[in-house]
């Protein structure tokens, strides 16, 4: 764990630089528009160790698979975020000395991250060659205004006479860290570069996918805008200007310098050129201050509607903010086509953009912080890979239209090979079921399941119904070769978490028919004839599985299990175990991992936390004294849960303890990962962890519940929730809790299980 | 399945070309002597599909690691079988046309692999541009006397005039078809030609081998030997002559070239250059003939004490010599630095030399049919691997000098990863335990327990002893996340067969500590000091383990349970699936296979079939009536197992046909590939179905039994076997059964149980 961001309610702040904590710092204070998003790394060439980043949403490559040794049923490749050519690069030097913080002595280094406002600022003074000293202050932000440009102002402050060489470039010439080949993965299409700016057209292999990387610049010395000739370079993948100046001691040398990245899939090819000159010169012509000025003010916009205020402990107050500002980074909901990756824009690891992150962890928080749509967006997204769906069950042996959706995807084909993950870890098609249910209950648009819902349920509930057989030993159903949640454990027999969500896809799947026969009985004719869907006898399968389905469990503890044969292995609590065994994933062998009692993240209490109103209070403390005190929470996805739960039953310390694991677990980076990227997806289990954890949010059939507690330490915290049109500002302070209805109309809630009726504060 | 080989009971034949089996025919037609081994490529250059393969004994490649997804505890690298120098390479050409069977009409072509000589010979006769037709006549062999020396006749007739070139050359610029990263292993160090004979020492990178490939040519014409110069190139990895020859129509072409394959393992580096120059010039100087000749010899010896002849059934009988003779080609147990690769010297697939296979499939065969001295060093081979087996358990968290030796090796470190392989394919440790007392039982050698085995066997029982845990839940010691030897199955919990190997070996342990106690008291002090070895502790462990270990089992039906929930499973027979199903691990994907019920190879019948005399005919039997009918034999290693079950059993007809299965499965390349290379150890399986199966031979307590049927094809079968320094010959026909015993000393064995003392042949 380490420690080094300032408290601070607004920003992220670090002061002084540690070249050993610069990359996690590239990933910390990325910024981004949901469009694109870059990494942290400095304007000006650093030989230090640095991951270069800088990603274009919806563009990928499918680099070539790397396995062990190959399983039938492997994909043939493993899409790639993609790092994209570098817009921000400014080379610098004096006298020919180029500035590098890893080649001269930084005295004075601030980086902060405006999350108010939404940009990144750096300040730092160096001291080069013959103690010439060297201020350089650089401000930048992608635009959510305009969001295929990005800005840098970019200032130096020299304490000597020199002659200074500024060269802003445009380079494709970019690796991605994880390519499995040390492959390049852009081809040179077209560049064009004149003084003052420039483009560069590159062309992912294999995908075609085509990105103009362009810039403008403008040069300011002591604050008045001056002309100049820059010579111009351009050769493969590669384009700059070459700005020289003479400074003298004191003068303020800014170099603006206005990116834009524009994708194939959104401009037509021919046309990317010419479209990238119109963005930068309308960007240009706005010009840096209009532009900062106009980012604060959407940021104010979406800070309005999801902001988590927190009083009484900045360091959470900082972690929430972090959470939801990088959540709002990554996706804006406003195009279907995306998703949100487990890192965001801030690394490439894990590569793939979908995850059940986004169904189980994600979909809760545009639920009630986001227009509906924006969450229906996420809904459409697997609609639409249906058909890869169901070729990618059809390629494991299932058929009849039987869907299971991949564990990572890019557009809807599988792209991972582990076949513990691959094959196994197939609850994944249960989080995309229920995330129907989830959408459907919060908005109440029972529309969607004649429009997209049901087509999806069938074909995951003939999924289920065929991943299930018959034990003649047990004369039950029973589920075998199933990887959980809980990755610690590969290939086990019935995962109670996985048959939970198979038998609950069967059931809900039934009530969805129903509803579109009833309300839509030509959509459901139409659709049942499209995919040759024998209701009868399909239904009549799968109330016999519900009616036979085998749940283990222990009868004695009361609890269930995990999975078979889970009460075999040597039962000793987490806290037993020795400071130098953590975290396991990096201190033990992965056999020994395995065959211990010990948990990644939340298995058999996720499907708890999923179902929790069937189970009562007494159940649900059973299973949680028993796994709780066993999870080592080496899933960033997995405190969450537990803390959501530990509210429930009146743990306040250990949902407390749970939820600033998870606020802080990038900005204090817990998991010793943090430089590989940010964990995007588990930041909406922190909001989570607020909403419903302390604020004990919960909306049952189709009505709104609120529990709040507050945390020992804190004096108050305040969110905002959107339900059904209404919106509403819900204050938790020690014996004081008030809830404001802002919209128009009264809203109808259960505090503490007691009916209230909201009239509008907005009229009032 | 392909069956285009000839039968022949001595021969294996190939007549007419076939591109598309080329690959096969070159592994199949491989010749080796132990030291080095070819593929039958062709000495002219080929331009069609082709697998060139040099091996030399010993020489290996620590290739960069190639996984999907790391896992804690796996190794850096992976050994791989080296490809080395192209020493047979001949380049031809008539007024500038390269001759190349993949570019002209081949009108004739026979290859013929004769076993009892042990020579490769190839006859073709092409058609070259402007129908001038040419024969090639091919013969060589890898010497088996001076085994750094192979040597080829390599004759043309043309039936035109023209222009001959003549290239002969060796080439090291030759790559791993299973390189992981397309690299190339080996770099130049130095070179030496001149006309008529030259070197090329190359040097692997990391391992530092060196190879010293060195040719030595002869020129014939019209049977005359001839003078001539040759012009000479050197370049990096390459060097060759170039003789040019007026040939007239009819002429016979002759051109011997003598191959020499030195490795820095048994000559100094400095000295492979003038050491092969002495080796290639001793070839020389016996010549072709004498050398022929002289292998011939040495393979009638080889043959004199192994072969098995069978009467009425050739291509029975042309199967169990391929196997006998590619064993041979394979291992001479010389050298106990060297071992048995899967591939032996035929193919690089799989890469390492060392599988359990040594200990389970081959051990028998070397045990009856060659010096005690062989068996001794494969088992010396793993004694000396012991540091690696306790540093590799090491790794994965086992203390107190556990040993896990590793699934694949080279040099006693593991080189597999496949973490379901790599750390739960732990039965191979039972294997190497029972090798030590199959070896005793069969020799007599007790003294190798003090000397070897039983450091072994503590090393092994400690790694047991760590591997099981106590279960509350069952109150018995189980063992979790197992693979047994049916890889159809992956991280099971207490994989029956797997357990009987541990309960075995740590029974036999303490069996072998009162021999090594009582017979060298000194010896045991010291070892037991040497390795912290604390008998009261840790036999009272072993022995609460033996007493309270869990086996699975189904007590309804009465067999013993391959692994828990194994019953949950459908059971189907093999027989019922659909044609287009198999093989399995070609039509269906993992996870279909992973949650079938189909058996790979024999896992808990190779249980049975070790510990035969502890079970009742009755529960062999159902085991063998249970498991059987859902195995699918998808490894080479399988129906050995069931044909010797099989015979016990009486299952006459299924023995044979275990047996056919075996005993031709590269000859009709059954599985598909043998085009990577031939199942070596598995030929070892072949020779166990005779001799165990048919034969009924097992040694019990010492003694020597046997009980031999004959399948109903064959008039008659016979074999012999050495046993405790006697030499017998069992002859078997219907209804005549003829041991002879050509020792010089009486021998007392049971035939049908009965006991029999068989006096002297050799004598009487």
């Amino acid at each position: 764990m380490k420690q080094y961001i300032k408290p601070d309610e607004w920003c992220i702040i670090e002061e002084g630089f540690n070249p050993s904590h610069n990359q996690i710092s590239e990933s910390l204070f990325s910024i981004g528009n949901g469009r694109m998003g870059q990494r942290a790394n400095f304007e000006e060439n650093y030989s230090g160790e640095t991951l270069q980043g800088n990603y274009v949403a919806g563009v990928y490559y499918p680099d070539k698979t790397r396995v062990g040794w190959w399983k039938n049923g492997y994909p043939d490749y493993f899409a790639k975020v993609l790092n994209a050519a570098n817009w921000i690069g400014i080379d610098v030097s004096f006298d020919g000395e180029q500035v590098d913080l890893a080649r001269c002595k930084v005295t004075d280094f601030r980086r902060v991250l405006n999350m108010k406002e939404g940009y990144l600022k750096r300040e730092a003074t160096v001291e080069l060659s013959k103690g010439r000293k060297l201020a350089i202050h650089s401000t930048r932000f992608c635009s959510i205004v305009d969001d295929e440009v990005g800005v840098i102002r970019y200032t130096l402050i020299p304490q000597f006479a020199s002659k200074l060489m500024l060269q802003p470039y445009v380079d494709a010439d970019v690796v991605n860290k994880d390519s499995n080949y040390d492959e390049k993965f852009w081809i040179d299409i077209n560049r064009n570069v004149s003084s003052g700016q420039g483009w560069l057209i590159a062309e992912t292999k294999k995908t075609g996918f085509q990105v103009c990387t362009g810039m403008l610049v403008e040069l300011y010395i002591n604050g008045t805008k001056v002309d100049f000739s820059a010579k111009t370079d351009s050769r493969e993948k590669y384009i700059s200007n070459t700005l020289e100046v003479n400074v003298n001691a004191g003068d303020e040398i800014t170099l603006e310098k206005f990116g834009a990245n524009l994708s194939s899939e959104n401009h037509e090819k021919a046309a990317l050129g010419k479209n990238c000159e119109k963005v930068l010169a309308a960007a240009a012509k706005k010009g840096f201050d209009q532009m900062i000025a106009e980012q604060a003010k959407a940021w104010e916009k979406k800070w309005e509607n999801s902001d988590i205020i927190i009083e009484g402990d900045v360091s959470a107050q900082q972690g929430i903010r972090f959470n939801i500002f990088q959540l709002h980074q990554t996706y804006t909901g406003e195009d279907e086509r995306l998703n949100i990756g487990p890192k965001g824009f801030t690394g490439e690891k894990y590569g793939g953009s979908t995850y059940w992150d986004t169904e189980a962890y994600c979909l809760p928080f545009y639920l009630s912080t986001a227009p509906q749509q924006v969450a229906r967006n996420l809904l459409v997204y697997r609609y639409k890979h249906l058909q890869k769906a169901i070729e990618n069950a059809a390629k494991l042996g299932f058929k009849n239209g039987a869907a299971l959706y991949p564990m990572v995807t890019m557009n809807g084909e599988e792209c991972h090979n582990e076949w513990e993950i691959t094959f196994e870890e197939i609850h994944r098609n249960g989080a995309i079921a229920y995330a129907i249910f989830d959408y459907i209950n919060y908005t109440g648009d029972e529309e969607y399941l004649s429009e997209y819902g049901l087509e999806v349920l069938i074909g995951i509930s003939r999924f289920w119904a065929q991943r299930v057989n018959w034990s003649a030993e047990k004369q039950r159903y029973v589920m075998l070769g199933v990887t959980g949640p809980n990755e610690y454990e590969n290939n086990v027999n019935n995962n109670w978490y996985t048959l939970k969500m198979a038998a609950w896809t069967l059931k809900y799947t039934q009530e969805a028919m129903a509803y579109v026969k009833k309300h839509d009985s030509k959509k459901y004719k139409e659709l049942t004839a499209a995919i040759s869907f024998d209701e009868k006898k399909e239904t009549a399968q799968w109330n016999d599985i519900l009616e036979k389905l085998y749940f283990p469990e222990d009868k004695q503890r009361g609890i269930f299990l995990q999975q078979d044969g889970f009460l075999d292995k040597e039962i000793i609590p987490v806290k037993d175990l020795s400071a130098a065994d953590r975290p396991l994933n990096q201190k033990w062998s992965w056999d020994r991992i395995l065959r211990s009692c010990y948990i990644k993240q939340a298995d058999t209490l996720q499907g708890i936390y999923l179902f929790e109103d069937e189970y009562d209070l007494g159940t649900i403390k059973r299973n949680f004294d028993f796994y709780e005190p066993l999870t080592v929470h080496e899933s960033s996805l997995s405190p969450c849960v537990h803390s959501i739960l530990a509210a429930k039953l009146g743990y306040e310390d250990k949902a407390y303890e749970m939820y600033v694991r998870t606020a802080r677990l990038d900005l204090d980076d817990y998991n010793n990962d943090t430089e590989d990227g940010l964990h995007i997806t588990s930041m909406a289990g922190t909001w989570m962890s607020v909403v419903k954890g302390f604020g004990g949010l919960r909306v049952r059939h189709g009505e709104l519940y609120l529990d709040p507690f507050i945390p020992g330490k804190w004096k108050s915290y305040t969110f905002k929730i959107g339900f059904k049109g209404a919106l509403l500002d819900i204050r938790v302070a020690k014996g004081d809790i008030s809830v404001t209805n802002l919209s128009e109309k009264p809203v109808e809630i259960y505090l503490y299980g007691e009916k209230r009726v909201l009239e509008s504060a907005a009229v009032g």
